[in-house]
């Protein structure tokens, strides 16, 4: 891997946060990813994490992801960013501690989105922050949305974005389960690992087809946003952030359980 | 005033932090203040504070103020912003408490500066926040520069920016003296508060003129920075924050002791 070689690492909020416990970060496992992140040497990195049990109560309780409906959601748009910028003082604190000059950018302030997709991007201070050896860090947040008054950008749709935009060479997605499954791993003993996945799958898979994999959850919406980036030849790497040592393995490029996303 | 009329406040460093005392807020002034912007019934307003004893002795340390010196400023970059974001926190944690929906714009993602003044500005979100009748919270920041690496852009240049971009009705500068005097009031019992000043007179100053002014501290580059808005017919309005009362009164557009600025 060359120094100039852009990574772009999303952390998962299943990962980093307790689902079932509002507002709770897991400090462990972000310490530990920030010694693992500082520990692989890449040069070039965004860090993009997602929201995990900060964003998503607020933002259901309010109706944030529906757009604007009334005034009184006004106060959950800015509860919900708030609790978003709480969790990522968590996260850049972290990686602060490990000596790596992270620069929190809050997407409310340098996306629009239109119907939920963004429209409009300021990346000039993030590609100055990438030159300047800075690493920036984005989340999923409550966004401005021209359309519809704000939407939910979640961090998969600025992982995806930032890929093909600046052209990113690999994309690692840290989550709290291995990758995509034939079947529900949970349900079914037999399920395995799928280590090697095409977008043809995908599409195969969403016109009836048969591909086995399972999709349920979150793990569909991922995928299809991650799709036009392994179709571009970026390799998308999902492994699992709670093993030790497997983000750092994918940040150096180093072989690891996982699914490879690629065209 | 009208309800479409946007008033841009501007609540300075030394008014809500200890200026001899690092990284400490004026907590009790800045509760008091959020009450007063509260109870002023502005309907639209933007916030920008400066740093005070959060953003200034970090910056001097890592000499951010000067430019890309070396990769050791790095870190010293991404400190004196999350000091400055510690602050903000604070302020905007104040405003919410009141009812306030602020929400925090910080300038090192919506702005880039060349040479120290403001090159690029992504103000959408700014634009369809104050649309949605919420309060943009900014700050004295550290930025990136095109031609030095990074630069402070501060509060008041952001004030004097938005208010002639987004066409103020009106700028309030909350300050912890009571205006422009003729003369230091600390060391001259004598001086007297100037109630009405043109920005002529500060050009009178600068050219060597007679002005009876004191602008010693940053009471001059302060002026300076709004001549351009006093200029443009947009009253400046500068008052003690640490008087109660007189932020409120400001805002409601009430007599007030202080400075008026306007041409």
């Amino acid at each position: 891997m060359r120094p100039e070689d852009l990574v772009v690492l999303k952390l998962g909020g299943s990962a980093i946060t307790f689902k079932d416990r509002p507002l709770e970060a897991d400090e462990t496992t972000i310490k530990r990813l920030a010694g693992e992140i500082a520990a692989s040497g890449v040069c070039k990195l965004i860090i993009v994490h997602g929201g995990g049990s900060f964003g998503h109560p607020l933002a259901h309780r309010y109706g944030i992801h529906e757009g604007l409906k009334g005034n009184w959601q006004l106060r959950g748009l800015a509860e919900t960013h708030l609790a978003m910028e709480e969790l990522n003082r968590l996260v850049v604190g972290a990686l602060a501690a490990e000596g790596l000059p992270a620069v929190p950018l809050p997407p409310i302030s340098c996306f629009t989105t239109r119907r939920g997709r963004i429209s409009k991007a300021f990346l000039e201070p993030l590609r100055a922050l990438l030159a300047l050896g800075a690493v920036p860090v984005l989340y999923g947040d409550v966004v401005l949305d021209e359309a519809q008054g704000f939407a939910i950008l979640s961090g998969d749709q600025i992982t995806a974005y930032l890929a093909l935009t600046l052209g990113a060479s690999r994309v690692v997605l840290a989550l709290c389960v291995d990758g995509v499954f034939t079947k529900d791993p949970l349900k079914h003993p037999d399920a395995r690992l799928v280590e090697r996945l095409r977008p043809e799958d995908l599409s195969a898979l969403e016109a009836g087809g048969s591909a086995a994999l399972d999709v349920t959850g979150g793990m569909g919406e991922k995928l299809r946003e991650m799709a036009p980036v392994a179709s571009a030849g970026v390799p998308v790497l999902l492994v699992n952030a709670r093993v030790p040592g497997n983000v750092l393995k994918a940040l150096r490029g180093e072989k690891v359980r996982g699914t490879l996303f690629l065209a």
